[in-house]
């Protein structure tokens, strides 16, 4: 394949081969309110808005399941289409589970699969209404599609965003990619030895961040208790900072990320000691966080300043500012997209 | 993986499958109408309900790219999923797309597979609204999710068919499975050669309909614009036998099949003598015909009787009656489903 008629995958990455695929779709369908390029697609309903979303887990990709648990897969596989549906500031209600199966998979394997599967749809409130089971010649695939309700008027895009608008976060960020430093370290540790048990404790937090992420719906409905439609919004699953990039590109934006406001716990800290890695480069690009970043216009401060699920990290420039991360010593350093990249397959 | 605690798949089947990990899934929010176990779920939306639908295609299960090129492969991936929104009596109004794909896809190559989905999307007025690209450790994984939309007095469930229903077809039976069967030959053909151009000359409309299948939303119009609302339907994805057997499953009812009624053209009759099979076994187990199979009250039979899409191929009985294919001699065989089976991954 090296004749000049193509070209890799890798060259464009996952976002540029999304652009790169959609470039020419059109909508025409009049319910088609707004299609590719954000975290659902908005389809009109009347009042009520339906929003579309759908994901895909590979295995050897996305999980390891020589780690991570089928029954907490299944769960995860839920809550990351979940969380798309928040960050339109909607809420989910049903889900379609399409699987591709390998031979080496059991029925009672799927069970646990589904265990958590259910786990999810019982504790989120949301109906699983079908889905395509297969075979495949290696390994899981899983595709979730997940379909939500937002009143039109509450919609949020990533494309709203205007200058001077603060930066906010929920939870904490780099909590999962530490958990995965964990257990891809336990592992090694478990091979070497040829079947030492691996010493997790301590990092619970963080590894119940990896293996079990919540969608930030309660932050949504809070957002709603406090009267606060965020300008923009988009779920953290790739990490802050190509986060960001997408809202500050979709809102023609530019914006200032202020390193010491950065929520990161102290499991993420000490992993991060342990390893030699910057806490911060983990906060920015570690993913799979599934919190919400979302911009909210300055008049809106006091309604949120005292919430302790969010923590304002930054603020909206204009887009000749670029989009910098302030650090420590207010060095200004521009903000790359260094995160998960699901068609490099590579982290950091 | 011999021990009592598991349980291979092949043990379940497809159906089987679904059925054990679907089995104490309730349904609670008041806006899901019907969830698994028909061709689409239905969401309440007022007046017009949302059907959505999804379906999964595997390197190597449902497709062999020797010889499906790519743009066919994504034109075929949209209409089968086009074809379950049909099956309801609705019209589909948006598309999204997964994609697992392997290092050794180009970007040329996702162009040409693209090609075909954004032209299944223009011939029927479909938007493609999103998804999701990944890598796949094997081969490419395709999974689309159709959205469609019908007036909620118009849906039709596999589960309304009454006794004495006159049970339909659209078009023909068994000329993809002909197709697919021309298709290996001539792949055999070929490797045996080492490079003889494979005779296609005379199996035109058979490899179209493998290659190229079209959802029968145009039988969709017809039927409203006879005033003809099915009393059941479903679309004809894994063969005729396999298709009567939900219909009845699920209205539980029996039916009759006038093996002399099944709508069979020249070409799969002439590739059945050719390969020593016989035309009834491809036009009732042969599948991904995407034909339409429908029930109708008596009193419309007025209505379709003059129409050369439809055929009259049979009768709903009483349950106890059974499920049978009355062949030329009078005789009654039972009719079981021994269509493509996904999960056991073999034909006929």
């Amino acid at each position: 394949m090296g004749d000049n008629s193509t070209t890799p995958l890798t060259e464009l990455g996952e976002f540029g081969l999304i652009d790169h695929l959609m470039k020419d779709v059109e909508i025409k369908d009049k319910s088609t309110i707004f299609g590719s390029g954000d975290d659902a697609a908005v389809i009109n309903n009347g009042i009520y808005q339906t929003l579309i979303s759908t994901d895909m887990l590979v295995e050897g990709v996305h999980f390891d399941i020589t780690y991570s648990p089928l029954k907490h897969l299944g769960y995860k596989a839920v809550v990351v289409n979940l969380s798309d549906i928040a960050a339109m500031n909607g809420m989910p209600k049903q889900v379609t589970i399409s699987l591709a199966i390998s031979s080496r998979y059991t029925v009672e394997a799927l069970d646990e699969l589904y265990k958590g599967i259910k786990l999810a749809c019982e504790t989120y409130g949301v109906d699983l209404v079908g889905g395509d089971t297969t075979t495949s010649r290696y390994g899981l695939v899983i595709s979730v599609a997940v379909i939500g309700q937002v009143m039109a008027d509450n919609i949020v895009y990533r494309s709203g965003a205007k200058e001077n608008d603060l930066i906010c976060v929920s939870g904490t960020l780099g909590a999962a990619y530490a958990g995965l430093m964990v257990l891809e370290r336990e592992k090694k540790a478990f091979k070497a030895s040829k079947g030492v048990q691996p010493d997790l404790q301590g990092y619970e937090y963080i590894l119940e961040r990896q293996l079990k992420p919540e969608p930030r719906l309660d932050v949504i409905k809070a957002l709603q208790q406090l009267n606060v439609k965020p300008t923009a919004m988009i779920d953290i699953s790739d990490g802050l900072a190509s986060e960001i990039l997408h809202i500050c590109e979709n809102s023609d934006t530019g914006a200032d990320i202020i390193e010491e406001k950065l929520p990161i716990d102290h499991q993420t800290g000490k992993i991060a000691e342990e390893m030699k890695l910057d806490p911060t480069t983990i906060a920015m690009n570690g993913g799979e966080d599934y919190e919400l970043l979302f911009t909210i216009s300055q008049s809106d401060y006091d309604k949120i300043k005292d919430n302790p699920a969010f923590a304002v990290v930054g603020y909206i420039k204009e887009r000749n500012a670029g989009v910098n991360l302030i650090a420590r010593d207010q060095s200004v350093n521009p903000i790359k997209a260094q995160g998960w990249d699901a068609l490099l397959n590579k982290r950091l």
